[in-house]
């Protein structure tokens, strides 16, 4: 089978493929708006299902939403010295409202520790007034200079959680409380393996103590963060100047933490999972997961493809028929472009024979099943089958490109081979970080829990290796 | 019973009132960039309330979500010469970016009919791509000069639809359809009585050919317009040159409609149903709606709270326990002011009776409840009733706030006793319009489709009338 578009294959320019993925499937385009995008109801259909569960979980772990201004005044944004060198570079600048010059003026958000800081301090008292578990979906805006679709653009949309606690402890356990969940998210939902860690000195996020994130590979074998939560301390509080009384009665600083995930999800997914046929999405993910296409115009054929429909929504399995004008070919290319993860063909011909055609999306394998099968367990059973693969097959693709290391030439020989996870020593300055960057821009992706202890020594200096790190090319 | 938070009387200061409802019930607060508000989590929950209803509704009748960027450039904002007239006074330019000025400005999205048409216009190009239905939930900046929170602030948040039709009858069919919607969503979810009708040219939305409003009033006889549906014929087409081929094979310009709710439909809610101890929340609307107090420490009590929770939950009731170390009285108070519609208080000493105590915050009422009743309907019960009463009590405050007059003098003396809807007859002439503006800022808030004749002569000027309009001072 043909695709209705015409799509590079994956092997000759993994770029080039992915664009044309975003776009055969409808999932987003350019705008005239340069450096932001258009997410079209395809890919936005993504982002509501990831805020449907990663929103539920937050709010089962007791966190509520809130809604911050999307401009934040200079002044307040200097308040905190590492983030606004942090930020500084790429932010937009309103300049003039109401045909009037500003006397201040107002950057777009590229984050919100500065507005949640300003709200906590009026809003914050005694212990009694903490945790402050606060998250919001959002915008935000960081003048970059490339634009592709969901991995880089000057607009994308988020959420990010900012909470207040009374002890260290606490917050620190929020912090890996949090990467916790997007770790599930990633593995168990989106089926993409990944890779848990504190990421080094140098990549952490500006004004953090520390950053936890979670590393991804895409199918080309270059990395993708995946997820970030940070401790902050009490940077931010001491900046600015949000004080509560304790249990001992002083005036003292909360702990904070910050944490987020982005619409860089969806390009994660497509680098992860499609081929060269279009979008494939786990079924846990996908907002449709199967599709009814009934052949010919037969009574019994339609009356079947309902019967199902009816099935499944009653059993929450995302289902539609597409009984629409076009030719079948047609509606089996639409929807294997577009990734709907189980595929039903009815015909008259089937039915003759007692049987439907069930197809996997993932691996495009026909299923000839007796209608005399229980349909809804089998339809269940597929699409368990099927997230499960997905993972598996993504497990393995990421473990074949996942290399140890053991000095520099090694290193620049895989990486100057094939992009990957390098797992490899290191002693924990910046410098090696530095040195080893020279390899096609080679980063540090996070510092292991735990060490493996593959050698004694770094992997670019030689001398006493303190971490074991996975180092990887990213987006 | 005293709230714990001091909240002006109603009668005394109707504005101030409101304000501090909006504080006690920690809805929204301001911030530090000017006349942008903080939506804190319990005004969040509500518009998260709003969401899900109104996106399950869109979504049946066939719309799909999707997201626009928030920026637009000067020249694509220009090319709609009412459009741009309208709002370039109330927008806010981004000049800088990235640590340069920019070579065109941007400014921040005040409603996107501009960058929808620039998106359809390389979209569409068969009647087989039509209609389409989009829609975006997402923040909008006007510049305005007073903030008051959810009534009137430069960003709010909002959803705005945009769709395109093939023909002028199924464009006008869904701008129709879609007042349709905000009209049930007030009246049966927000019990807020209102009137459908349309705007006159005065007060139509820049650019539309024809704006639909559905309009309520609030306590104090001031109107709010309440949801508006405009239909857009093919001005903005033709302005975008977006075209289609149709069914003859002949380029054409499709029709187009867009229609809008806001943030500030919580405005409205507190206004209509809110009293002096606090938030009152129709129970369609309530994130939560039935708390439960336990009192003392009695293991039967938490068990029998725990029981009606899971029963509660089981059955689509939000409920929650208020388990903390506050007292009971505080509790009270809180649930209260916060607009909790039924909270239901057990103590030991009610059990010993074989009763609990169920509290109806609207009308603040206790009942004696012996506990061999079938809780869940009794609770289901309530809170029907609660609903339809509160509907009832506002629809009757709206009547006896609603008045005919049959010349200018008599609507003078009506306004400057008390505001409320005037039904009065209308020439068609925007003098006449001008001039009954005079009478305290007096708008004509919609013509009636179902005119009544209450005179065969303007109110105004005394020609003969066209209109039967409703008029009032407004939000």
């Amino acid at each position: 089978m043909k695709n209705n578009e015409a799509i590079t294959k994956r092997e000759d320019d993994f770029a080039k493929w992915y664009t044309d993925i975003v776009r055969a499937a409808h999932l987003a385009d350019y705008s005239s708006v340069k450096g932001c995008i258009v997410i079209e109801p395809n890919g936005y259909a993504i982002w509501e299902k990831m805020q449907e569960i990663l929103d539920k979980e937050f709010k089962r772990l007791g966190h509520v939403n809130c809604q911050m201004p999307s401009l934040i005044p200079e002044n307040l944004l200097k308040k905190e010295g590492e983030l606004v060198e942090g930020f500084a570079p790429e932010v937009a600048w309103v300049t003039e409202g109401g045909q009037k010059p500003l006397e201040e003026r107002l950057c777009i958000r590229p984050t919100s520790e500065t507005l949640f800081c300003d709200y906590y301090r009026t809003h914050i008292k005694s212990y009694r007034d903490l945790p402050k578990l606060y998250n919001q979906w959002c915008n935000v805006l960081r003048w970059e200079k490339e634009t592709r679709p969901f991995l880089r653009s000057r607009e994308f949309l988020w959420q990010e959680g900012h909470t207040l606690h009374e002890t260290k402890e606490e917050a620190e356990k929020e912090t890996d409380q949090m990467m916790g969940v997007y770790h599930w998210f990633f593995n168990e939902i989106l089926a993409i393996p990944s890779i848990r860690g504190k990421k080094t000195e140098k990549e952490k996020f500006a004004g953090a103590e520390y950053t936890l994130t979670n590393e991804a590979l895409m199918y080309n074998g270059v990395a993708l963060q995946a997820g970030t939560s940070h401790f902050f301390g009490q940077k931010f509080s001491k900046a600015y100047e949000v004080t509560f009384t304790d249990r001992n009665n002083q005036e003292t600083f909360p702990y904070q933490t910050s944490w987020g995930t982005t619409t860089r999800m969806i390009g994660g997914l497509i680098m992860v999972h499609s081929d060269d046929y279009g979008l494939v999405l786990p079924p846990k993910i996908a907002p449709k997961q199967v599709v009814i296409i009934p052949i010919g115009k037969d009574e019994r054929v339609n009356q079947l493809a309902l019967e199902y429909q009816n099935l499944f929504l009653e059993n929450d399995i995302t289902t539609y028929i597409d009984d629409t004008e076009k030719s079948p070919g047609f509606k089996f290319a639409e929807a294997e472009v577009n990734g709907i993860p189980v595929r039903i063909e009815i015909g008259a011909r089937d039915l003759e024979k007692n049987q439907v055609t069930f197809v996997r999306r993932d691996t495009r394998e026909k299923l000839v099943v007796p209608i005399n099968t229980n349909i809804l367990e089998y339809t269940k059973e597929i699409l368990d089958i099927i997230q499960r693969d997905m993972y598996e097959r993504a497990k393995k693709r990421r473990d074949d490109l996942t290399f140890n290391a053991h000095n520099l030439d090694q290193m620049a020989s895989i990486l100057n081979k094939q992009p990957g996870f390098i797992h490899a020593m290191w002693c924990g300055k910046v410098e090696c970080e530095e040195k080893i960057k020279e390899i096609r821009g080679c980063k540090s992706r996070c510092i292991l829990e735990k060490a493996e202890k593959i050698d004694e020594k770094c992997v670019c200096c030689g001398e006493d290796a303190k971490h074991h790190v996975v180092w990887g090319i990213q987006y």
